[in-house]
């Protein structure tokens, strides 16, 4: 007769320190516009963007993942972390797991380490697996990685991708707390509409059905709304609001349906940085956090979405965060 | 002022259905002598690997986890699956996922779906995830699936690889639960070793130090005894025992170091399977559930380990299986 005995639960999880990275080349839209038919104020005008990074040749996802980890980990004491866990759709390689790598060079001690790849909604899907990893007692601290590397996909020639996609990367340390820091998840996906974001199996070419996910992405916003709802926050309760940086036109018409708060931050990071993917909120909400405080029992609304069609968002709570 | 509301938990989750897919095309060890320079006998006597399924050139990793998904669900009501979780990591392409690819297929309604990868050890993630999951209420139903498609990324004269990889899917769904039907789960990676089963980011071929891996493995035998003593039941105690599907002296190593009972089964599906990767584990664990029943209250260990070099293993019971 087997009873099987289960591990002690924390009542919740939040987020107790953040990190990014950003490879040091700048690219401008100038730049992108002299590769295409295009002028930057094309660019810039229908997505924001204004410049981004681009990793090296050599510069791999784990990388930049290391990289942005060893900033969120500064900041916590060793022994934090047991579980690693990378979200990214574009891994050097797909074996190892790039969070093996990761967890390998930053030297910790044998923890459990896996990748999870949705796309650009990939940093919520996995801090809802953090969440629950914790909660449930399977792990006791969770450092999650956001981290892409777009431009090893990219045709240059191509102006539906070219001019939004980039590299970077975002850290997160998730622990267990009495009151929880992250909400509930709210997700899903319409795989019968996967064809529109791709990363062509035969070519390896990130290619993207550029009006129709603008369309999609850019009527989200009931689906924002929801979360708040899930949550028990109405959105005008909200301190700031971090969705997926994919194009500035699409991260204004969510803000607006969402009718939040004057004082309400909103994530533009996509101005500078591009479209790094399942990296943007990560690294949205750590520049957030060095630039800018938010009250402890304030909530940040996170929303991702991308290639799959997958989304996901949680409000979370930022109580506890770690400074440098 | 926000204090976020948490959705209701489950006190467990439980594994309700089974199903498996091999491709149609066996290959043999004499096939696979012929190409090397080796014979059929010097395959059989280090692996035990007499036979192996290959996937069509055409057959994606997509294919091989919606057949066996298909299989899973047929057993439960529709509606049973609002997650789908994919562990690979020989996805077809990363963009996007592998589970939305196969929820799209399916056509189950808007599911939350993501790909997992801890390479071999990936369904025993995938697993402590999905328990995860439903513990928090984060999902109501998973599906859950192993698939590879090593076949894709062999070098067909490399012995070290050649005579062992193949081609599989199992999946399984995984339920809410009074009383627990998946244990704890004890995980970990050792990222510094991960040079020693890779895919080789240039040339996309899969290759690994064979001896050094090996040794590893088949020494992980008190490994497998600490997951038995986090769900506090004792190796001779079990009723099946269910590692991953490497090599036939790994799985005898292993059995012997946990002095299991006589009438313990062990699953030796790599006779004919080969290793199928993330499948092995399911893909046993459904062939084992139509040819032999286990009684609903006795123990069931999972071992996977694999590139990474990672490893994770759980005791689950098999109560309330769904037959066919």
């Amino acid at each position: 007769m087997a009873t099987i005995a289960l591990s002690p639960a924390a009542p919740g999880a939040r987020i107790v320190s953040l990190g990014h990275f950003l490879p040091a080349t700048v690219l401008t839209s100038e730049e992108v516009a002299s590769r295409l038919t295009v002028d930057a104020e094309w660019i810039v005008s229908r997505t924001g963007i204004r410049e981004r990074r681009i990793a090296d040749k050599g510069e791999t996802v784990a990388d930049l993942a290391t990289a942005a980890a060893r900033r969120a980990l500064e900041k916590v004491p060793d022994g934090t972390v047991d579980t690693v866990l990378v979200a990214t759709s574009t891994p050097e390689s797909t074996m190892p797991s790039v969070a093996t790598r990761v967890a390998g060079r930053l030297g910790l001690p044998e923890p459990s380490a896996f990748d999870v790849n949705a796309a650009c909604a990939g940093f919520c899907y996995a801090l809802a697996t953090a969440d629950s990893l914790i909660r449930t007692g399977a792990s006791r601290g969770v450092l999650l990685v956001g981290a892409d590397k777009a431009s090893a996909f990219l045709d240059w020639a191509d102006r539906d991708t070219a001019v939004l996609f980039a590299d970077g990367a975002g850290a997160a340390v998730v622990q267990p707390a009495e009151q929880p820091g992250v909400g509930p998840v709210l997700w899903g996906s319409a795989g019968e509409r996967g064809e529109l974001i791709t990363i062509d199996a035969t070519d390896g070419v990130l290619r993207q059905n550029g009006p129709a996910v603008y369309r999609w992405a850019s009527g989200l916003g009931p689906m924002a709304r929801r979360i708040c709802d899930r949550a028990g926050i109405a959105p005008d309760q909200l301190a700031a609001f971090i969705p997926h940086q994919a194009n500035l036109r699409i991260v204004n018409a969510l803000a607006t349906h969402l009718k939040l708060r004057e004082e309400n931050y909103v994530a533009t990071d996509v101005v500078d940085t591009g479209n790094t993917m399942a990296a943007t909120i990560p690294l949205a909400l750590s520049r957030m956090s060095e630039k800018r405080s938010v009250a402890d029992d304030e909530g940040v609304l996170l929303f991702g979405f991308g290639a799959g069609l997958s989304y996901a968002g949680q409000i979370i709570t930022l109580n506890g965060l770690a400074r440098a």
